[in-house]
């Protein structure tokens, strides 16, 4: 594990870099998510991560690069699970319940790339483009529920389009709340656990 | 409806200051849901209300106070629900699903008001009151479940603290993009219609 600092003082030494792009963006992204992307300096990175700007810039071009390299993560993430066979094979309700299911186990899986992806605003135009990618997963999801409305599967006396933003309002929940090595409030569940949780719940309800 | 303006210079002539504490509270609330409180200063407070500095402390004494009043009222809202009685009375799973609906019901009366709960973070006494206060209320409706659970109505294979997380991060999802006008991305639901879609998810599951 990196040593890491953001405490020292403006000319503390840098340590040598010995990041590679991917344990970079890891540093990178935890900065992001406690101060807000807008809110972040090449300087934080820089004092975060313990090596000089030009360092970083051995890596990167920018701030923004990182940010797009990140959520990138995260969206092949999303947009691979729409890929697999449970996710095209089947009768539309299978798919939908296979597809929130591998929603949250990279949730877990990538959950400070998620978190970041979740938080984007639009101000920047790689923030616009993940936006622009967020819809265009969630149209997807929205057609598997229509299909399985159509085939009969979901009740049609709920909104659908209502149904689907509460549902990914759940499992986008657990960036607020999850926390993999559990906390004061809570013992650890694994992604499984999660995903069953999530599953039985938003297809067969709380009630007995 | 008062006159706002944020983007004038800092020299612009106040306008005669016509709030209730109620109506400066409204615009207290926008400008701390936009900015968040952190970075909210009385002079932005001042420019948002069209007024003096020294007129907003006719109404409060710091922008603490306009917090804790804020905050107030959504959990005056939320707590209130606890004492009606159909969260009192009969079986504990319809009187979690009673106060289910009611929470619904008051995150859309009070939609700023939540908003504003729900991201504090602890950065104050006042703050660390409301998380405090939120906290109190999470174990109610925990107990609720629990009893509910106990009463063999609701499904035993769910870990009931997963479960009421889910449910919350459902429910609470609404202030991120529940909209009473509608948007460009979503027609307009009443709160009723919310609740019903909320509940009959959660309670009942999308499968037919």
């Amino acid at each position: 594990m990196a040593e890491r600092t953001e405490s020292g003082g403006t000319h503390e030494p840098a340590r040598r870099d010995t990041y590679t792009a991917e344990s970079l963006l890891a540093v990178a992204v935890e900065v992001f998510n406690r101060r807000g992307y807008d809110g972040t300096s090449m300087e934080h990175l820089s004092r975060a991560a313990g090596i000089s700007k030009s360092s970083i810039y051995h890596h990167v071009r920018s701030k923004e690069e990182l940010l797009r390299r990140a959520v990138g993560r995260a969206l092949d993430g999303l947009f691979g699970s729409l890929e697999e066979t449970g996710a095209r094979e089947g009768r539309a309700v299978d798919r939908l319940e296979y597809v929130v299911r591998r929603t949250v186990e990279v949730l877990v899986a990538e959950l400070p790339y998620v978190t970041l992806l979740l938080r984007v605003r639009g101000n920047t135009e790689t923030e616009r483009w993940a936006l622009e990618r967020r819809r265009e997963f969630d149209h997807r999801v929205a057609d598997l529920v229509k299909q399985a409305v159509a085939e009969g599967d979901l009740r049609s006396d709920l909104d659908a389009r209502l149904a689907t933003r509460l549902l990914f309002g759940m499992v986008n929940s657990l960036v607020e709340w999850y926390r993999p090595q559990g906390s004061a409030h809570g013992a650890a569940a694994t992604a499984e656990e999660l995903a069953d949780t999530v599953t039985g719940l938003a297809f067969h309800g709380l009630r007995a």
